[in-house]
């Protein structure tokens, strides 16, 4: 039996806005007016702002035939706050936009959000505002993030210099291999015939699902790099892959660098969906994309410093900026190392 | 002959947000840090940070076959600026996020970004950030705008008194005539005989048009406020319409309000306008939207001081709650307000 819908025209815009936003309470001190204004106010001292924004598109960035309404709501506030660790920042607060069409109800959008204000709980950070709307086809999803940091903490990618270490948190192409399974077992479900009970295959799996659907920000590698009295010169986190990322660090710090194929991350769940697949390894780590790990380069003096902390891989070195950006393969040739980023556009 | 259009595919995501940003210099001291980066760095001293956000969709909240690019980039901006007006802020910062279509090219797109830097420029704001995106359907434009205000002269829409004098500036229901006037020349257009030239016929209708299609937020008003030493009490913008507004005050404040009908400021090409289309000029002015005027509430000792301001019209006054909101018309009838103010999902 289906459980009550609600129609959303049946409340009316600001009856869905009341209903989405009353169990977000305000966490923090800097945040003196969230939503029922035509502005939040946030009070800083000397802190500095951070500031992000996000665009979820549906049939672009995301599939609802095989991810959860909750699921999405988490990633697309995860996702910017990510960008806000990326910084050396810390999330404060989110402004969430929608765009609704009309075969969706209430319930599916309190789903929704039931993932965003998971997401917010577990990062300690406040919903302050946003913009719903009706859509003519399918649903858009705008989240603007807004972090503090102490003006000399930020990380931009423009200060990665000559023998700094590169390295990455836990492991890569996890999320990528985990959509390349859920678009699998879709196409399984839809070739079963009428009647036919279809189980999708998951077994062994949980990991890189898990990835693709449920990401997390790496708020805990920040805290130990600080913890350990470490300061990147350089950060990014990696949404577009690995390879796209090293080419934005090189190009905005004006150098090179050098990354071992046998040091890339790679989970074992990872390698086992490659091979099912009859993918490349590799180019699945350095392409895939949506890992939402932290690359970042270190002084080489940090060599001890980096190595004490748990789960973050030390991958290469930067270089002057006339050797570009390679790969060095475990037989020692040097591959050049190309945005095959995702490009939403091609 | 056509000018040269290009695919955004062949420059990709990146090659267009370069394209795009590149002609926005940074205007503030309190931008350190703008496009380019994971996220923007705002530098705040002692003052307040204003977020305010707006989602726009295509065939939703606009429609190209009347409304030009340029025009829509410079009204998506200036929404935005007028919500940190109303709460008696100045806007610094924006970030705006786009979903494009296929049948967009980077032009077009340059096009709607013309807008946003004009914009931009008159209001001396800082574009800070974005996403950009393909979309399978249409345009989705998402703004945030973020701006200051020193503390103690922030105005919410909770501090309505009763007695207070509510104000509001210029004229009303112009904007929502312009689209209707917009909307028939558009249908006469598809009417016309193929290879017969049509003429709009928008003489004398030049202020209705600019009203819907170059709506100006009124930083105007905030200064001549402040330069006559006046903090309204309550104050919005009339973006949904003033009976909406004026609701969301009465609630909000927890009053009521009269207004009277003769007193709501109407332009003369609105009145011409709504009396073509047989419409009732007062619900025009009440429900029609999109003025983007500010509404505003003064202690009644202040009546001097706003008799002095330019294009301010006093219209009514706050009440008790249970008196609750009414229009007193001509013949001295109270006449509810209810708020019919614009509900995309109905």
């Amino acid at each position: 039996m289906e459980s009550k819908q609600t129609e959303i025209s049946s409340i009316g815009e600001f009856g869905l806005i009341d209903r989405l936003t009353k169990n977000f309470p305000l966490r923090n001190e800097s945040s003196l007016k969230g939503v029922g204004d035509d502005a939040a106010v946030l009070e800083y001292g000397d802190k500095e702002i951070l500031v992000t924004t996000d665009l979820l598109l549906e049939g672009i960035h995301f599939d609802l035939r095989y991810v959860p309404l909750k699921h999405l709501g988490y990633k697309a506030a995860v996702v910017n706050f990510s960008d806000v660790y990326a910084m050396n920042g810390c999330p404060k607060q989110i402004t969430v936009s929608l765009g609704v069409s009309s075969r969706f109800t209430v319930e599916h959008i309190e789903e929704l959000y039931s993932g965003i204000r998971l997401a917010c709980e577990i990062y300690g950070v406040d919903l302050v505002g946003g913009d719903t709307s009706a859509s003519v086809t399918g649903l858009v999803i705008s989240v603007t993030c807004i972090g503090e940091a102490e003006k000399e903490n930020i990380v931009y990618r423009n200060g990665a210099k000559e023998t700094d270490l590169i390295c990455v948190s836990g492991d890569l192409g996890a999320a990528y291999m985990g959509l390349q399974l859920l678009e699998r077992e879709n196409k399984v479900a839809a070739g079963a015939k009428e009647g036919e009970e279809f189980q999708p295959d998951f077994a062994g799996k949980e990991y890189i699902l898990e990835r693709q659907l449920k990401p997390e920000a790496r708020k805990d590698v920040i805290s130990s790099l600080k913890e350990n009295g470490i300061k990147p010169t350089a950060m990014m986190d990696v949404s577009d892959g690995l390879s796209s990322e090293l080419l934005h660090i090189c190009k905005s710090s004006d150098v090179g660098c050098r990354v071992y194929e046998d040091k890339i991350p790679i989970d074992y769940q990872t390698a086992v969906m490659a091979e099912e697949l009859n993918m490349n390894l590799v180019m699945t780590a350095m392409n895939g994309g949506e890992d939402y790990e932290l690359l970042f380069t270190v002084p080489l003096t940090d060599h001890d410093k980096i190595n004490k902390i748990k789960g973050v891989s030390v991958i290469g070195y930067i270089t002057k900026p006339e050797l570009g950006a390679a790969m060095v393969t475990r037989d020692g040739k040097e591959i050049p190392v190309t945005a095959q980023g995702w490009n939403a556009f091609s």
